[in-house]
């Protein structure tokens, strides 16, 4: 049992949890939490750490059974690691994996994407990877310096997606919208000064919805790449939609359309 | 200029943004940041604090002209009033205001409301009040138990929507929902095992939807009171959207009905 939190192991995996380099460096990432656990595909599984006291319940002992080993660490230690105030005393270290671009449009589905640009709110990204799969997405697109989706902000919010959906940082995101157009996926943009109502455009065929910065918006040349810019319309006095709202709001307006059609 | 922070003003402002039990005595809640400074109801300012630093800037002029006064604060003590790391250097304590029921149901408009069963997160609710807004609603009804609408957490996330849209906290959620249906408003809870899609209920009449709580849903007694419970369909393995999604998902339908049928 580990009851240092010097030891090294534990060292590293605080390091996964708040760096973004750390978790670069390896291509591992931290998940935690009992539901988190039972959802994780077991060859990506790099190690797994639980509590003192998570051991002895015995209501644990079905997740447990499922892992190939564990190591048992005192529940204080534990608490360092973790981050939330209860912790459930479960945590993996994971190996990261992202997607190419092909593999994402071979699924044989109409390609359903969402196009992110610089998102910074770890809570927005795992929400809208959460939502998306309720709404039939079939990957996420993020420019290089969107906020890093293997942060322990992004995971919990995604509630298990995030192992489901795939998704990759495009190089350059505006390579990869016209790579989309050329390979017929319409490219719609969320733009409060939209020409184009949403619930308007067709959303049935090949799609891939363009979200931009929280306070800035898509940026002009990304915006400029879109085959419509799109607003939803709004009443009172607000300006703007958090971002994970819009992109919910155009994602089952999609699915909606889709469920009518078939 | 205040430079202590044991100064009695100082403490009441941080009471006030702490304990919910403190702002329903005194009947204020705070306020911070230079936009929600520029909406704030002129009748409602109780008091304004500004840092040393805000004063001095030139562009802050204009929304120091609005005030009818204000009190100078040293930086750092500011810095302990605000919740925010980069404090913008005003705030505002403000008179709080509840609606009556009668109020909200007077405005004249097909009413449109959201009715909050136990709701816990302060970004749920904020959330639901901006978006809220944007989608055309008439009022927010919540149950006592739902997290306090002056939570700054709250206030930060309306981004000013707190100020015009009506709310207020039911006694007796069931007893307002009766009422309101009796007032020929059509119920809709939603739910996860809800037996007809969201996008089949017309919702261009008066209307109210029906949101429980992020971890339990609705409760079975309030949820029996519906006229009908609803469901947002879901794809792949995703059990149940956050509630500000939902939430959001259903008001947009709402107006998207509205705006095809006007």
């Amino acid at each position: 049992m580990i009851t240092s939190t010097k030891n090294q192991q534990i060292r590293t995996v605080i390091e996964l949890k708040k760096k973004a380099k750390a978790r670069n460096e390896s291509g591992l990432f931290a998940v935690e939490g009992i539901r988190m656990a039972a959802e994780l595909p077991k060859e990506r599984i790099e190690q797994v750490y639980v509590s003192e006291s998570f051991l002895k319940h015995p209501e644990h002992s079905s997740v447990l059974g499922r892992l190939p080993s564990f190591e048992i660490v005192s529940d204080s230690v534990f608490s360092t690691m973790s981050d939330t105030k209860t912790p459930q005393g479960i945590l993996a270290l994971v190996k990261k994996r992202e997607y190419t671009l092909e593999e994402m449009l071979a699924g044989g589905q109409t390609p359903f994407l969402m196009l992110l640009e610089n998102l910074q709110d770890p809570g927005n990204l795992g929400t809208i990877v959460r939502a998306g799969e309720g709404a039939g997405i079939t990957g996420v697109i993020m420019s290089r310096d969107t906020v890093d989706i293997y942060n322990p902000k992004v995971i919990r919010s995604t509630m298990g997606s995030l192992f489901r959906i795939p998704f990759l940082y495009a190089e350059n995101l505006g390579e990869t919208v016209r790579f989309l157009k050329k390979n017929h996926v319409k490219i719609l943009a969320a733009h409060l000064e939209g020409a184009v109502v949403y619930d308007e455009e067709d959303c049935t065929g090949a799609l891939g919805f363009l979200i931009g910065n929280e306070g800035n918006g898509l940026s002009e040349e990304i915006g400029a790449l879109a085959d419509a810019r799109i607003k939803i319309p709004m009443a009172g006095q607000v300006e703007s939609l958090n971002a994970a709202v819009a992109a919910s709001v155009l994602m089952f307006e999609t699915a909606r359309q889709r469920r009518k059609r078939s």
